[in-house]
């Protein structure tokens, strides 16, 4: 495989992205193109002392920021990094794109440059959760790539989320549950209620509706929602378990006693703290595309571009989208259904 | 005040509302009437050793249980306490209505009882939530009465939202943010987009867009949201809290060292805990309604009975529901803007 890489998406590029593509490639035997500025990403692989010919550089002189608007930034920022490593990836000349750069302007851009698999209404992010109760992460659709969607949407997700916990994560039959108001069929919205007869009726491995509390717990592998709600999801869980996290840590340090105590379990406070980390579970896929792309945090180190090179690859490798385009046929007669 | 309060709604009913009113009534001058079963009520009463008259009991023979369809029992249970109760409240024979029975039911039976405040569309359930860095909780409008909501909902909730935190809680000038995906003008569904407007064009202290990930931190004295949305951070905020308090359980039982941090830190741990203790915040107000209507939890303890009736009763003395009536007039001409 041949993973295209955005050297100046995010916060801590390029210096981040080049370290972290040095450490894949000495664990992979694929071979990593990293897009920007030819002299900049080269000085980084020297301070890497990297010397190998597995990493390669593509120039690319534009950087889209996150105060670009994502739609302009596409059409007029054709020499950045992000639109000559989607069109790279558009005209074959590399196999998945891997990118920290604007969450928004990658979502537009994977639209507007490879185009929406057929039969996919909805591009979709899909986001890495954690379980807090220490077992395997499910994952989250829409984490946030469109802010309305219609049933027919939410089965997409559903359909997409399926094929690639199963194919990515190797999670066989992976049980399928949407985010709803309560257990019960007829529950929600009149789009959540029509979503769940609609999940219910397809091939998949649906569990019916998940109440936002059993999320956390691992509730099923793949949680469906609108991108609204994906949002509420994420961005609300890591508020609340920063803000828990914070009162732990003024609560050990308020007396000498509690300090011992702060002292005595800080290796299981660390510990802890990680199953939460990001960096460790690599990158959120853009699904419903033609092409594999990859989402990584903006703050991204090294470790979590590494993590997201190495864990992204079999997105690429199974042929997760020509998977999607064949499974799209299947649901086909439900959708038709709705437009009856 | 005379306060209505639901004898048979709850987990824990009669036993634990009887000893709740019992409780509170050692606390208020106000006159608290129980609706449910004579003989039960009368029974529990004399458990608890209550001899004044401070506490009557009106007769109800039925209940509408948590597994009834909250429309059909409030039309067919007519003798039952939430059926009595309202009809109390509607007649003048009680200045509030308090229970934790059927949510569902109390909201349904709150609008087709008491009816709704001319010019609101929706009434909306008004939950309290901590704030976990240690100051005062907010206000969440709605919790959960509505799944959907327009534009103008969202102004009501958060000019219903508003009186209420600043009459019943005594906050001057109350903050309201709106629920979004960035803080960013602009930014959201059709929904969201349009009720920003709104609320910036109305007179209230709108302080703009609130990402959920702040949502835990105090973000503003009234966070507007549809129902659920609402919902979602309310069960998911459960979720995470508890998931980690299990963590910190099972971390501090590893092994011998981490037993005895965790008796060093046992008072603060607890501390911590109780910080999330809805008992202590009293109930949930129903807002849009022609009556002060306040919702328990469904498990609620005596302590949570005692708190609903003693931090409830501004909602009844300072005249919320005549506020409100009378506020809706100034906000009328940004609803009708929409229906141009």
């Amino acid at each position: 495989m041949r993973v295209v890489l955005d050297g100046m998406g995010g916060d801590n590029a390029p210096q981040e992205i080049v370290k972290g593509a040095v450490q894949a490639a000495e664990l992979i035997d694929d071979e990593i193109i990293i897009v920007g500025p030819v002299d900049q990403i080269s000085e980084e692989l020297e301070n890497c002392g990297y010397e190998g010919d597995q990493i390669s550089i593509r120039q690319a002189g534009d950087v889209i920021t996150m105060e670009d608007s994502p739609v302009k930034a596409i059409r007029n920022k054709t020499d950045s990094t992000l639109v000559v490593g989607l069109n790279m990836l558009k005209d074959g000349q590399g196999d998945m794109f891997v990118s920290a750069g604007n969450t928004g302007a990658l979502i537009v851009g994977s639209r507007l440059i490879l185009g929406r698999i057929r039969g996919i209404d909805r591009p979709a992010l899909a986001s890495i959760y954690p379980d807090m109760t220490g077992g395997e992460p499910c994952l989250l659709v829409d984490a946030g790539a469109s802010s309305e969607s219609k049933a027919n949407n939410l089965l997409e997700y559903g359909l997409m989320g399926s094929i690639y916990v199963e194919k990515v994560w190797g999670r066989p039959n992976p049980a399928v549950g949407l985010v709803n108001l309560g257990v019960e069929e007829g529950k929600g919205t009149s789009v959540t209620k029509d979503a769940y007869k609609k999940l219910k009726a397809s091939h998949l491995n649906f569990v019916g509706n998940v109440e936002a509390r059993e999320v956390p717990k691992h509730a099923c592998d793949v949680i469906v929602c609108d991108g609204f709600v994906g949002n509420v999801i994420l961005k609300l869980t890591e508020g609340v378990a920063l803000s828990i996290f914070k009162l732990i840590k003024g609560t050990l340090m308020q007396s000498a006693k509690t300090k011992i105590a702060g002292a005595l379990i800080k290796p299981q406070l660390t510990a802890m703290k990680d199953e939460f980390d990001y960096e460790e579970y690599g990158g959120a896929p853009v699904l419903g595309v033609n092409g594999p792309v990859m989402k990584m945090h903006g703050s991204s180190s090294a470790t979590a571009v590494k993590n997201a090179i190495i864990k992204g690859l079999p997105y690429a490798r199974e042929g997760v989208v020509g998977i999607i385009r064949n499974e799209m046929l299947k649901i086909q007669e439900y959708i038709e259904d709705e437009e009856d």
